[in-house]
């Protein structure tokens, strides 16, 4: 099928499911989980082509271990993906919610009601468990979707559709077309370009690819492009907490996003020796004098400068870090409040570990993903990420001419 | 001064802006309110001069006359810029505000923060009263801002840039270059690429003004190309609140965004006749057969159809509307309620004019303008809609591993 016309069911689509109550999402969602459930096999089975196609790439040199690794489902996998979806069916219905009622005159009544985006695009890498999870995350918010999966992945992604789109199809008043699937790299040059009908993009990768979708798109992009965290230890930190915090950040999972990438040290904090020997201890490599300053290693490599002072530090963050999160350990109230206004990024932690960025933990129940955007959405995601909304005017007639004469006045109440 | 300078400056500007309180930036729009009511005998003189030049060029039929008589200020239009500054003054401070305040854990406390988006790049059309009233919005933000107005107003747009920068000045601890001004057409384009410095473009002019600008660039863009609004009478509608509506909607201020374009009608409407006369009456062209149902007239004509039934007048709306104010005439509440849920526009009205789609007439106090965006800010946008938000994490030295363990449990409680 030609692109303009998945996009155009997708528009289709997306009318029909705007106006589905929450019981109906809520029940295809749980058809959804049953149906992956029940056909897990064949799911192993088309994954397992994928792996050996993947197998052959890895020998030859041409696809990452690490690549492989994040394609291959197993059991454990299995059962976070279904359950992720039945997570999503138990969290609060984003749309339909009031966030302002206000009588602007007597029988004039504005309501201001959060309601879905559209049309979501979605382009991800290797990970097939994305299609159910984010599939899931759009039917909640009640978009529509299309998805388009790395190639290595592609047996494995057109099976979870397929049960999918199955499920679904038993759901009496759920709209067709909610869910689609795209394959080729013509796919995604024409959704880029598809802004009369796709609302909102959103990768799911990495760096190269998110930065190649923002540069070449005037819909806008959720997400996050590069995690350049900083942590500034200053004059008056706790030893004992820079160290627990920056091993935290930069170790316990050092290829996320929200992992520490560069270390900020006053140069009068007077144990910076004995942090650095700790860190060291811990197996991390201390980068003295990079050639870059905003580079995301992904590994137990850490970025270290000394600076003089706060102004330094925040300056320094604000020039190379990428808006993220960044986080200063201090004992010094004043300092960490003008950090926190100061620095400029979605994230702006005091005596924590940068990787308390992410939508479980702030308890958003499930995550879109990251957004170091400036407008829209802004650190971690969740499902209110997926919706915007309208302003509803109940009235009894009324025009503008009398108010414009004088004849009636606004009064603006909230009720 | 070359423009990457400029949008350099600005981002400086706006990380100093961004700590501001709120008493320093009253206090410099009190000041600018002032300094041009000083100053407004320069303002003049420099607007008679390009009144002069724009005289040529509509004698020369190089400039249209409404357009001139949006470049001429007179005294009512300079007492309500000056006003216009003084109640943006008045309104609350939208930033600093706390959206949601969560204990992850003891101890550990979020809080998502209202905060500015940072550098706004504004181009604008004839109306040099624009410079002043997106200048104090963007400074009760706490936001930089960089104006590209139109050539002929090109000596009046300077004086009164001259007369605020110099008036910010005399504001102890108030930042340099929040507000700057571009010239050239080379600074569009630049502008519109300058994605590194830049995170909102507002542009206030016509649809093409508006409409090169979101194809052209991959930074967001705040408002609306086209206002294609319908008023859709049902068969159960009154036929007194038919024609006052359709009349206020069309002849009010036939050249708004929000005023109707398209009247759809219910086959089984009996008094049609009627109606469609009373407008005739009101000296409005009725056009049954338009080529195009998506012409923004701007003028007494309204295009007419009669519909089948209540799907057909969403699908008309959702096909050729622009997403911006729709209405529906009718006493028949279901079909209201139907009507407001599937039409996709920023406002779906019921027996009220579509003129009501204003920030004033919301209560908002001042209108940034007005979008059709499904991201970001709809409607008629405030000052919320120059904000977005930052979580700032309040720790004692937690770290994610002792989560990832067990050893401690996230509790989530808002407070």
């Amino acid at each position: 099928m030609d692109f303009t016309d998945t996009a155009k069911n997708a528009k289709e689509a997306s009318l029909k499911i705007a106006g589905l109550n929450t019981e109906i999402k809520n029940e295809a969602l749980s058809a959804i989980a049953d149906a992956i459930e029940t056909h897990k096999t064949e799911i192993f089975t088309a994954n397992k082509l994928d792996l050996e196609n993947a197998q052959l790439l890895v020998e030859e040199g041409k696809l990452a271990k690490s690549t492989f690794n994040r394609l291959k489902l197993d059991e454990n996998k299995m059962r976070d993906m279904i359950q992720g979806v039945r997570d999503i069916a138990n969290l609060d219905d984003p749309v339909g919610k009031i966030l302002l009622k206000r009588e602007l005159d007597k029988d004039l009544i504005l309501e201001k009601v959060s309601c879905p985006i559209g049309v979501l695009g979605i382009i991800f890498e290797a990970r097939p468990d994305v299609i159910s999870q984010i599939s899931s995350l759009a039917i909640k918010s009640s978009n529509a979707v299309i998805l388009k999966g790395g190639k290595e992945s592609i047996n494995t992604n057109k099976k979870i559709m397929e049960i999918m789109n199955n499920a679904l199809k038993q759901i009496e008043g759920f709209p067709q077309d909610v869910v689609q699937q795209v394959f080729t790299h013509d796919d995604i040059s024409q959704m880029l370009k598809c802004d009369e009908y796709i609302n909102l993009i959103i990768p799911r990768g990495g760096n190269k690819l998110v930065q190649y979708i923002k540069d070449n798109t005037n819909i806008p992009v959720l997400g996050h492009a590069s995690g350049i965290c900083h942590i500034f230890v200053d004059k008056d930190a706790d030893i004992d907490d820079a160290i627990r915090i920056v091993v935290d950040a930069k170790t316990q999972y050092p290829s996320a996003c929200n992992a520490v990438e560069t270390l900020l040290i006053h140069k009068d904090f007077n144990k910076k020796d004995e942090l650095l020997a700790a860190l060291q201890l811990e197996e991390i490599k201390l980068e003295l004098n990079p050639d870059d300053w905003a580079t995301e290693y992904g590994d137990r490599i850490l970025s270290v400068k000394i600076v003089d002072n706060i102004e330094q530090a925040i300056a320094h963050i604000n020039k190379y870090g990428s808006g993220h999160t960044d986080s200063i350990i201090t004992n010094d109230l004043n300092n960490a409040e003008r950090f926190m206004n100061e620095v400029d990024s979605a994230g702006v932690y005091h005596n924590a570990s940068t990787r308390f960025a992410d939508g479980f933990r702030y308890g958003f129940g499930a995550e879109v993903g990251i957004s170091t955007n400036k407008t829209h959405a802004r650190g971690p995601v969740g499902l209110e990420g997926l919706t915007i909304y309208k302003y509803k005017l109940h009235g009894k007639g009324q025009i503008v001419d009398d108010y414009a004469k004088g004849t009636k006045q606004f009064h603006h109440r909230d009720i």
